[in-house]
């Protein structure tokens, strides 16, 4: 299999980290989003919504959507529950990641640590309103591991590997965590699973 | 079952559809979002993000956003494919509803059609953001429409219920259906499935 991914990206680190976590061999294609290589014809040939990470097989089909990439990999594993009321539940969260996570926390991030604030077409007012809506988002998740030591099924998933990714780098899109103490509990019960991999922790190409 | 939904919405119109394509009795629970009907106590002990619709289950189980709804109730049914790759296939299409398309392109339908541009703290340059990249979306699907019947499995799945539901409304967004034939086509193909409503056909309360 091939990975084609931004090392920047949270999206890529969910592949990344569930690919570890099974012990999986995959070449690593890096794409340099910052430098349009997500947009060429040759990428668009592989995800016509020229976006990362794609997850090519061997016969050569391109898997896109990052969560996409997390059920197809996990299903038949322990990162992905047998029970259908379970798995429902895991797709809740991979769909609020999608929905109310990402796009509130990840953007904040990549607006301010990663391509420049100054570089963006948007404005300060509409960078705070994803502030308060990413805010609003890590309260659900608070309440929610309130009482659950995982999002889903009682236990490790591919629930928490989306929501980990973006969430353990919160803080560079200007989010305080440490309103959120049920959060960073679950952030460190996740670096304890066994073959966990910071988001710096690159295959060998 | 319940279903707590707001008749404007396509994201519950998704549910109502595959739930009368399935033919499944339920109850619906009228919820006005306008109204703040989604943002209650006694709502967000339902879904803690606020959000409808929500699907409750007869043992009191509540389940959130429209697409994991959608698989939900579609495993084991001709509406969800048995094999893993055309099943992460469809769960791709799913997720680029929920990034790429739902939020450019129900969006705009929201504040032009239903809750008025002049109430949203949003300003016109953010709205034609969103209908550039909505019309890029809707041009994605076309692309990947122009060699196939429906979006995943050669066959109508719950991809192609949750792309409808936005997509068929898409000119109360501003949106031009004409430039996308392949688009167009396929609403066509999706109507004539045994079982369809169209989204004003609500479920006696």
């Amino acid at each position: 299999m091939k990975l084609y991914d931004d090392p920047c990206s949270g999206n890529g680190y969910k592949a990344r980290l569930l690919l570890a976590h099974l012990a999986l061999p995959y070449h690593y294609v890096r794409i340099d989003i910052l430098e349009g290589e997500s947009r060429t014809p040759a990428f668009l040939e592989k995800n016509p919504n020229g976006r990362i990470p794609v997850l090519e097989l061997d016969d050569g089909t391109c898997l896109a959507e990052s969560n996409a990439i997390l059920y197809f990999l996990s299903r038949g594993t322990r990162y992905w529950p047998s029970d259908r009321l379970e798995q429902a539940q895991v797709m809740q969260w991979l769909f609020f990641e999608q929905y109310s996570h990402e796009p509130n926390i990840a953007t904040p991030r990549f607006w301010l640590h990663i391509k420049g604030l100054e570089k963006t077409p948007f404005n300060l007012e509409l960078l705070a309103q994803k502030q308060k809506a990413g805010n609003q988002a890590l309260a659900v998740m608070d309440q929610h591991l309130r009482s659950r030591p995982f999002f889903a099924g009682g236990r490790y998933t591919i629930a928490d590997i989306a929501l980990y990714a973006y969430t353990h780098e919160a803080h560079e899109g200007g989010f305080d965590l440490s309103l959120y103490p049920s959060v960073v509990a679950w952030l460190e019960r996740v670096r304890e699973q066994p073959g966990h991999i910071t988001v710096d922790q690159l295959p060998a190409v």
